[in-house]
């Protein structure tokens, strides 16, 4: 049987005047929380500054908690344009500074991280708050982003540890 | 009177496949063309690998030919929502890079552009490529993307020239 080592997973909701991240410890099927926050970009500044606030942030909390892989919510894309166009900018500056890290990125569409957090596909977002807290008790979030963050991290965590079980059974 | 200098202008076309590019210097009402280009991105590979490939072409441009002012065209907000997220995605990069080099970053909409170097805000593509020839005839471009990037630097440089203008005739 190999060693299993802890790996550290940064999940990542993008917006453009919120940014959530939440970083966990995954070995196996436990988890452990390592910390979250919110980075926020000042509305009153150019867009070019507010991606440029936003890329500063991630970029220090990237420094701060080296995680060896990302994930990052599949935007929602809704019918108003104009919004999908910040949000898609934003999201950008999310793909990219795990990218430079030199950190796989994984994509999950919203309906994925909610089936991995609550057991289904669709849910209000205050069940999957609740089943962050439940999953890992000691995780604490300043922000609704920032649980949503780490229900992507944990979402991340499930499927690599199921894609390892599949691996090591076609592997028998 | 003051003593009135050169200044470089970057403008940028943004988009996911081909990010275009171009430089011009400008004194006054006069415009030289520098330099511009294309960077591409990696169809074959995932999102966040391809930002990155357009983050280091623009950042490598930016060291190259060292800008004072960025311009970025407006993305037109078409209705598909899955290729104006896409935009938006690369548009974060094209904003982002200038304003890390510390430079103020100009939007432009495609009919500014349009007037500023057909005279009226509506016209074909060619037409544009065109008058970026007759405006700068020792310019080159390999692509339709940098040609309507040195559109858009041609377009904030006549915009900073008329505002230099109104301020002039404002201290009087």
């Amino acid at each position: 049987m190999r060693q299993e080592s802890v790996i550290r997973v940064i999940g990542i909701d993008p917006g453009l005047r919120r940014m959530g991240w939440g970083v966990v410890e995954t070995l196996g099927n436990s988890l452990k929380f390592v910390a979250s926050g919110t980075i926020t970009s000042d509305g009153e500044m150019d867009l070019a500054s507010r991606l440029r606030q936003l890329y500063e942030g991630l970029s220090e909390v990237m420094h701060s908690y080296k995680p060896d892989e990302a994930a990052v919510e599949q935007t929602f894309v809704n019918k108003d344009a104009t919004a999908t166009l910040k949000l898609g900018q934003a999201r950008g500056i999310a793909l990219l500074v795990p990218a430079l890290a030199g950190l796989p990125v994984s994509e999950y569409a919203p309906n994925a991280v909610k089936k991995a957090v609550i057991g289904v596909g669709h849910g209000e977002k205050q069940q999957i708050h609740m089943m962050v807290k439940v999953l890992m008790p000691k995780a604490t979030f300043n922000s609704s982003d920032a649980a949503d963050a780490l229900a992507i991290a944990i979402c991340h965590s499930h499927h690599r540890a199921s894609a390892k079980a599949r691996a090591m059974l076609a592997a028998e």
